[in-house]
């Protein structure tokens, strides 16, 4: 009963999709090694890059901070800043704050923050009593992750990015996957590409470098490292569409262990699919006509969110 | 607060993924033209043909057999035969074959039965045993669901079938594409296509006229019919890979109203991808090594799980 990684200590993570067996040590190296191989594998970084990363303060993003900030330090023309969203969701955001400022400083690395209130005009608990008062029928996840996408890539343009870094885990990944299949638009699916992809000069290429590790697998890799991370929920979180979703595939994953890996195998092959035939995927942006921050359509999806609001 | 076909009577059905409201006739009416289309639509049945349904005794089932009598008495050169499974379960399958043989007998229609224990030697009962002492990780239901569909082209190939009807309905439809998307194989879509194809000259084209109605608009239309149906539910249904898929679809369209819909979309979507493309979907298929029916490996699946009970 001993680790596959060294032969010599026992086994504390058996990784059931694949057999191995790990110790603490053995099973650190392997999520670093699948993560240094994710983000070679599809060209996310350059030697040169200056990386932003989306910095919540929750494991995902911490993790990814931890590693992509070793992994910066082998390249000196590289550079990394992480961006902290403010939401204005009390009772929850500021813990996160707080630990974000100190990895921050312990790690010395840049923070930025930004704000929904500042940048929008409403935080999510504003919008929150807008849409209770107004009986909208809307969620207030809706505009969060709406305006999260818009002010990151604000942010990481301001700054100058050459790519915008999300701590998008395996979990987050097949969950996006299949809410696009559920809304039967399958050419979206191109926009989840994991090659990053400049398709407006004024948005900033994504990378999700934690897509093939599960989020099970995140979390353990933070207890063993002992990284400082939030520990509470986000309150609005258990009404959203993305919470149903990941209660089905977690219903599934019972019966089908690699369900996960099989969904993020989907979108390689459709978007596959897509390049070879005459239906088109994916658009270029071109600018918003209210805000000018780059869209599909006429007005982006922020300002169509704020004109119900207002 | 009236019916949207007649204008007349009050509604009793109100079909909230397209606004419609219906009094029962009307209801019936549009079940029955819905399911003509997607027949006319996707080139079900020629005016010749000899048709087989798999008539369970379930409410699909006998819908089905209901509506294509009623088609096809107006083609006299086309003929009707139902074909009846006996898996070999015990205080279930009974019930149904009572029902099956009224059905037929009051409709003045031809039924076959055929058994699982004298076709393959075993029931499902007792597979379920063998899988019990030999602690295998199989379910019954993977056999059930093989047996079935090898035993049921044999018997129309017997008949000398132009065409197989099964009863399957949207939720069915959705179900067997989120399996096969959740299982990564999405190039096994095209099997499930809804035009009838003829893949090896051992093997009747499908088809499913029912894929496109709801399971509870059929149920709805079974009642107000007064149809006879079976009443139980099987006894193994509730541990299969299926069950869990459906209660994840049940559990999406609570978000997502058209989500069936939605799934049914992508599989035309992956479909037309796939005939674009030069990845190959769609393999002819040759004989079983072992018992000569037509399958796509060198043994049949169910040859193959039977090899595991032996």
């Amino acid at each position: 009963l001993s680790c596959t990684g060294c032969k010599k200590k026992d086994f504390v993570y058996h990784r059931k999709y694949s057999g191995e067996k790990y110790c603490k040590k053995c099973f650190c190296t392997s999520i670093e090694k699948k993560i240094a191989r994710t983000v070679s594998k599809h060209q996310m970084l350059s030697s040169t890059d200056l990386i932003v990363v989306g910095l919540s303060g929750g494991k995902d993003s911490v993790v990814l901070t931890h590693l992509l900030a070793q992994m910066e330090k082998k390249f000196p023309n590289s550079k990394l800043i992480t961006v902290t969203i403010d939401e204005g969701i009390k009772n929850y955001r500021e813990e996160t704050i707080e630990i974000v400022k100190k990895i921050t400083q312990d790690w010395n690395i840049e923070n930025k923050i930004y704000s929904f209130k500042k940048e929008f005009g409403y935080s999510i608990d504003d919008i929150n009593q807008i849409i209770l008062e107004k009986k909208l029928d809307l969620l207030p996840c809706s505009f969060c992750g709406v305006f999260r996408r818009k002010l990151l890539n604000q942010a990481a343009r301001d700054l100058e990015a050459d790519k915008l870094a999300i701590g998008f885990n395996l979990d987050d990944e097949a969950q996006t996957i299949l809410m696009n299949f559920i809304r039967g638009d399958l050419s979206r699916m191109a926009r989840i590409a994991p090659k990053p992809k400049k398709i407006s000069p004024k948005f900033v290429p994504r990378i999700r470098p934690l897509r093939e590790i599960p989020e099970k697998e995140i979390a353990l890799y933070a207890f063993y490292k002992s990284l400082p991370m939030q520990s509470k929920e986000c309150p609005y979180a258990f009404n959203s569409l993305r919470h149903n979703v990941q209660s089905s595939i977690n219903l599934l994953e019972e019966k089908t262990p690699n369900v996960k890996f099989n969904i993020l195998k989907n979108l390689h092959t459709i978007n596959e699919l897509f390049q070879d035939s005459e239906i088109k995927s994916i658009k270029n942006l071109h600018d918003c006509e209210k805000c000018g921050e780059p869209t599909s359509s006429t007005l982006c999806k922020a300002c169509e969110l704020i004109s119900i609001l207002e």
